[in-house]
């Protein structure tokens, strides 16, 4: 809950930032006192597989995991979209998804085939990946991206917040990320990014106007870090976490026999990855840290608000 | 292998049945002695779930299932695309399919969603089932019943039949059938059909030509029969086996969580209905009624060799 002299505080804030001549954080500009540190815990992927979405429905009724959002073409989505419809208080996004990234199992678009050929492989998947020659069609985006929102609110869900999987609507240029944030408008939805990406990727902040959200930092562990280190990496990760609001992303899944058999290629973000993250961020070590830390959670829900009621 | 003077009788046998004077079943016109008893053990719906692949091919890797058809649509098809190209001698055909009949996950057609409007719901997916007064239009189904073949054909899968999941194509009219057909004549491939089904169906018979192959007889187990039952239906339908070719259509699959899930909204071919095929059919008791009957294995590719040999 934000009270009223919070959100005076807030439009001065956003005002400010407006202008350029802010030094305020995310979690100033939403009127909480200076220094506070405020983090979604945030989950991805989730109707990917039923091994995420088991995952995360458990971590997130355990309290510890606040926010996560949905594979709107993936097969399992509609689990989801069925949980969202029974749990409207969850807060629920839509993870954009424009790659069909795994080889033994794969979904394509939403929008119908022949609209978004750009987006597509010979065999009619979403690509495994961009190459560096392939030509995405902003256009073509801008129309999936309608096409996953569309079928969400079809579907029943009332989605928070929009972000994109693997980045790519936020890494891959000025067009596909300003066709992400005309439908963001469109449909009155924050878009997940961070300050932290200004400096390799100038466009985002160009293209941002003065009532877009902007979390202050991220926090996401990297394939670098060695299983034994996982927690370690978090837990330095929260006791190092700077002022304003971080949003964690991490990919909670349980290791089992379906996880491992639509990951197996290769071990990033694969099955035991996302046990790790489960595992972490469902631990009362987890919870300790924070306490610890005085750390606050905040979700999506809370940071549109101001935008949203404007 | 059929030896060359069978391939003469072969093809009387087909000659009078094509004149319709033939009481012979197909083992006869294969050339096989009088009152031999073949059958085909055939799993269904390989791509649905990964629970399914994995018990299907650890049922085919133990030798007694002996061929099975791939649903094209379904998410975890490129795991079984990926099998059949490595394992060509391996009996598979396409589950033509165009429904997606689960609820909490879902997937939709091979085609572009525009050009196969009357097969989508709104939100883009398979029907889940079709309405006595919905308009399945039957161009759009050979259009879709193309691209399946087209998919599988490019990612390496060389069928050797069509059949159709929920016998859609089978059961709802001329029309249907005859798109399904036209199919299988582009691509040189035998449907499943039997003789069993003709008196309910009189258009397979009418539609089909003297060259189709037609089995003589299917085995299927229910939602009536208890599962404490589950081996005595099948002992008494392989001690009760009419000579010819019968196929039994079955549907192996693993309990467990992946499968639950997938089938949480009703028990027919539910998760421990699959397991329950998946012992049977993987039993010794199985090995041995067969054994015990002296009732030999046969595939689609064994079947389909005259045919395509013309």
């Amino acid at each position: 809950m934000i009270a009223p002299i919070f959100r005076r505080v807030t439009l001065i804030g956003l005002l400010l930032s407006a202008i350029g001549v802010s030094a305020q954080n995310l979690a100033d500009r939403l009127g909480y006192p200076p220094g506070t540190k405020l983090i979604i815990v945030h989950a991805d992927d989730l109707g990917e597989t039923h091994a995420v979405n088991a995952a995360a429905i458990k971590a997130l009724e355990s309290g510890t995991i606040n926010s996560a959002s949905l594979m709107v073409p993936c097969p399992w989505f509609p689990e989801m979209a069925d949980y969202a419809k029974t749990h409207p208080d969850a807060d629920f996004g839509l993870h954009l998804t424009l790659t069909s990234e795994r080889i033994y199992y794969r979904w394509g678009p939403v929008a119908s085939t022949d609209r978004v050929p750009s987006l597509v492989d010979s065999n009619g998947y979403f690509h495994h990946d961009w190459e560096p020659r392939q030509q995405i069609d902003a256009k073509q985006v801008e129309i999936e991206l309608r096409a996953q929102v569309e079928r969400a609110l079809a579907m029943g869900v009332r989605p928070t917040h929009l972000d994109s999987h693997q980045y790519r609507l936020i890494m891959s240029g000025k067009d596909l990320f300003e066709a992400m944030l005309r439908v963001a408008h469109s449909y009155k939805l924050p878009i997940f990014v961070t300050r932290d990406w200004f400096e390799e990727h100038p466009y985002l902040q160009a293209s941002l106007g003065p009532n877009d959200i902007v979390l202050d930092h991220t926090v996401t562990i990297g394939p670098e870090v060695p299983p034994e280190k996982w927690a370690d990496f978090y837990l330095t990760a929260i006791r190092n976490l700077k002022p304003g609001v971080t949003e964690f992303v991490i990919h909670p899944g349980y290791d089992d026999e379906e996880e491992r058999a639509a990951t197996r290629e290769r071990s990033t973000w694969g099955a035991a990855w996302r046990q790790r993250d489960f595992d972490f961020f469902t631990s009362e070590q987890f919870r300790q840290v924070l306490a610890e830390q005085k750390i606050k959670l905040i979700t999506w829900r809370e940071l549109a608000r101001p935008a949203t009621s404007k």
